[in-house]
């Protein structure tokens, strides 16, 4: 699955080479490492975080050399980054499963940052190079990871249109970012020891007030504008 | 103000020696120096951020050899806590300077978390290398640093005593840095382009928004018990 959501390999091969000409043996074979260097990276992300990313050590376990590495990704940031487009499905899949079956907005909203907290928690090599990660001279994101962002916040955007029906949807997106960003802060800074110091039991008690007091505030503020 | 507040040198260079006897002038003169290293460390980090720190251009600027940097602090990670801890004094003034006068609750956490957002906005050298910086070999924080925290923490709680009475010092503790680590997530990740993207106007206008969703809510949890 996650697969066939990354961005087409044979396009991260094919924009690379778009001004050459190459037979397609060579197409192929490039294709293939971008598929094995993406696994490769994946693993060690989820097992070192990413700031132990190594291209030396990739290509060791990929059987290539370094300078293969770059015949198939202009830079170890766009290997990053696709790894990260996985793990925006992963969260993306945690978030749907947490809200299966569940039909009232605050729990909708309790249970999505539940899922959040417990993804990072559970794969904190993977969560936190989503945040680690920088694009080198500050390249915009590409378009195909900023569908993702969007995929992954609407989970966010549907309880927030029975909390706030009022809200056009330009608002509800950007509300929904929000309450994203709140939760994340208390995951990161709880997770880090920087404000929150505790287990992620602790950290689990303080998102679920948090997420209870936004939904109540929200509902309240609904009721006001009627 | 900050020089008071900061962690007497004079017990930084006496750590760092308490085995030996030193000479009153070699004490006097490694005094002098630490003092001119965290103004100076200081200025460098609100230019340039903690991560272009460097002993070698410290050194330099301080007129001084790398070895003697090391003379007075035990590493770098010493010297950046102590700039960091008047980051935090900077901060607490900040705060303190937002409530002066304001006596609703609401008001008080909307200005708190204006004030905080300035502050990121405006010194983003020193308010990043709050986060950035991480202790080598996962060393507790210092107490006089956690005290220094504690203290910027406490003007969240003035509105959340209001807010929730019914809570327990304990617990008000624990909200108040959960608000602060929603209310730093959407600082972060709006000025990140993370997750929000924008302009500090569009950030602020989404801090409180949260803001007030969370006061309000706290409010109606309040009414609720009674």
């Amino acid at each position: 699955m996650f697969m066939i959501m990354d961005k087409p390999i044979m396009n991260i091969v094919q924009d690379k080479y778009e001004q050459r000409s190459q037979r397609p043996a060579t197409l192929a074979r490039k294709t293939e490492l971008a598929a094995r260097l993406i696994d490769l990276a994946d693993a060690a992300i989820d097992a070192a975080g990413v700031q132990e990313l190594r291209a030396r050590a990739l290509a060791e376990a990929a059987g290539c050399s370094v300078g293969a590495i770059y015949s198939v990704f202009p830079d170890l940031d766009e290997l990053i980054l696709t790894v990260n487009g996985r793990t925006l499905d992963r969260i993306d899949a945690a978030l749907a499963a947490a809200v299966l079956g569940c039909t009232t907005p605050m729990q909708q909203m309790e249970r999505l940052a539940s899922a959040y907290l417990n993804y990072a928690v559970d794969h904190r090599g993977h969560w936190s190079a989503l945040f680690q990660h920088r694009m080198i001279g500050e390249r915009p994101l590409p378009g195909w990871y900023a569908t993702r962002l969007d995929l992954a916040f609407r989970h966010i955007e549907g309880p927030l249109q029975v909390l706030r029906p009022d809200l056009d949807e330009a608002s509800r997106v950007q509300l929904a970012r929000t309450v994203f960003s709140a939760v994340h802060g208390v995951v990161e800074l709880g997770l880090s020891g920087k404000a929150l110091s505790g287990t992620p039991e602790t950290i689990g008690d303080q998102v679920q007030i948090l997420v209870s007091a936004i939904a109540h505030g929200l509902a309240w503020k609904n009721r006001e504008l009627k």
